[in-house]
């Protein structure tokens, strides 16, 4: 089931997208983040780790720990400050997935195989608010207010992200513009967060911050775009996604905004019948794929996914080719021995390269 | 309906329970801090600053709030951070108050009038996690790691003894020290962290913060107790609470505990069916208070609230008493002048004395 995309065509002959090289790049520093994890999920309340174990062990990707780590590195830092904070952000994140699969009964039954589903609403979202107030623990242990502040502020701009996405979902007059609005709050902002701490705890200058914060809040944007496309689009061995999750939902995302603005108006009412209604006939998904792909739906998200993609390459330029005199005029003692063999931009770019 | 508590008897003819001796110590302060509430929890997604006033509106007593300004001025503070910090304080209880009444379906068709009756689970969830970060906001402004520690381990305290109450709920084998143990993670611990956090803003020594802490935590299990047996023995018109809501949820409270405990056979068999099952008839709960009151489990509970409180006042007793060159060896130079006309324990327990 799910689409014909061709997205190695659509990208041309380069490397194939994978998360290798970035795991390469990040093997040992992950090991640590992931002990740092276990240990700060421990509860005497048992059912606290037993509920967080099966989601972090579910999530696993561990995307934004790498990207902080990796940023990091790339910013030439050779302290252990960064595996506490890449730990802080999965635990945010973690918190954020537990909450986001809160559902009434009703959704329940449209048989979701989430935490909330085994254990309950109840538990998911308590055990999300311990894992919210351990990120703080760790925040706190590591001492700055300039991490705090960071993740903070996009905590609160998630949980406006997450209710913005509850206010257009099942309603397709949503337009391009809210469905990035969403998406820049709900997703974006936790990898700029990222991104930018690499550089923060690196001691970094302020333009530094910011160049990486761009390059997270692009990369962010392409992420959940080929997310949405791959929720129709999925070669479900290959990527492990299944498909038809955001349409049993009645989720509003970037393919289905395109194709509703182009079709006609039968078309239009099957997805209001589907989507807002949400009366759905076991054959609607496939029906749906079809237009979606008639109307190129997919192809000119992916498309978009691109145009982010390429600014979130392009934020990183500064990296190389910047003056170090002007760039690097308050590093720390300990960063300014240690950067001079930071990886270039060109070697950590080409992991995302794909994308 | 109601169980008869004599409680003014039991009291002695001492002042009536009452909060506006604190609510008078803390006016001007408490305007203040309703402002910085308003404006901080505003938000461009218009969704949130309505469900959210309607639960801060709605919860209304402050008295958390209350108790942290009253110990800030009981330790001769003069400044205004404990204005940002009573409002963050006020915040994670809102925080807590939405992620608790998130519920089944079932339990919604019991006909609660919470937030998430009128909203649905999901923004409740969501708002909850919004006033959450805006309260880490709040202390990173204040810029304390101090009280960041202190407020981000009571929140994680808070969520661990919210899960460990799911655990017990409809266990009527749960025992006094187990439901005790809940209380004071629930309840008592963010008494304990606002208490403590007047001694903290105002530089006292540790012995000072650690008085302060046993007095808030003790007096939040006194305001546990005493709120669980109000659930079955409320004169609506004066506390303003209904009677019932606990029966109806299942949740073990001392009272059910000792009665339990004290019970026949066939009472226990009462209790497991309504509790335990929630199998319900109309006059069970009548029954249930009958009970009660047979057994002396609210007499007897309130006893136990008596403890708590008295072991509250006493912990505020090295106050008036402490010979200053020990206590207040370090205090900072804009604290030790207005230290001097501080108000003594005396004066600040009465407002607790009835409780």
């Amino acid at each position: 089931m799910g689409a014909v995309v061709d997205m190695d065509s659509a990208r041309g002959k380069g490397p194939q997208p994978t998360l290798e090289g970035l795991q390469r790049l990040t093997a040992s520093d992950i090991n640590a983040v992931n002990t740092l994890i276990l240990r700060h999920m421990q509860s005497e309340v048992a059912l606290i780790p037993e509920l967080a174990g099966h989601i972090i062990a579910a999530g696993g990707k561990r995307l934004r720990p790498m990207l902080l780590l990796a940023c990091a590195r790339m910013c030439g830092y050779r302290g252990e400050r960064h595996v506490a904070l890449a730990a802080a952000v999965e635990f945010i994140h973690t918190a954020t997935l537990l909450h986001d699969d809160v559902v009434d009964e009703s959704d329940l039954r449209r048989g979701r195989a989430t935490a909330n589903a085994v254990w309950g609403n109840k538990p998911s979202v308590l055990v999300g608010d311990f894992l919210f107030s351990r990120a703080f623990q760790l925040m706190v242990g590591d001492g700055s207010l300039d991490v705090l502040a960071i993740l903070s502020e996009a905590s609160a701009v998630i949980a406006e992200g997450e209710v913005l996405q509850l206010i257009t979902a099942n309603d397709t007059d949503t337009s391009e513009t809210q469905y990035l609005e969403v998406i820049k709050s709900k997703t974006a902002k936790l990898f700029a967060a990222a991104t930018r701490l690499g550089a923060v705890v690196s001691g970094r200058p302020r333009v530094e911050e910011e160049a990486l914060e761009t390059f997270g809040a692009n990369l962010g944007i392409a992420f959940q775009l080929v997310d949405d496309v791959l929720d129709y689009a999925s070669r479900e061995a290959t990527m492990g996604k299944s498909v038809g999750d955001d349409f049993r939902d009645g989720k509003i995302t970037l393919p289905v905004v395109l194709a509703f603005r182009r079709g006609a108006t039968e078309e239009q009412d099957f997805w209001r019948r589907t989507l807002e209604r949400l009366e759905q006939e076991p054959e609607d998904l496939d029906k749906a794929i079809g237009l979606l792909t008639r109307h190129g739906a997919l192809n000119d998200a992916l498309e978009r996914a691109r145009h982010f993609s390429a600014l979130a390459r392009d934020a990183l330029d500064i990296f190389p080719n910047c003056p170090r005199s002007r760039l690097c005029s308050t590093p720390s003692p300990s960063i300014s021995s240690a950067a001079t063999d930071r990886p270039q931009k060109a070697r950590f770019s080409a992991l995302w390269g794909p994308l």
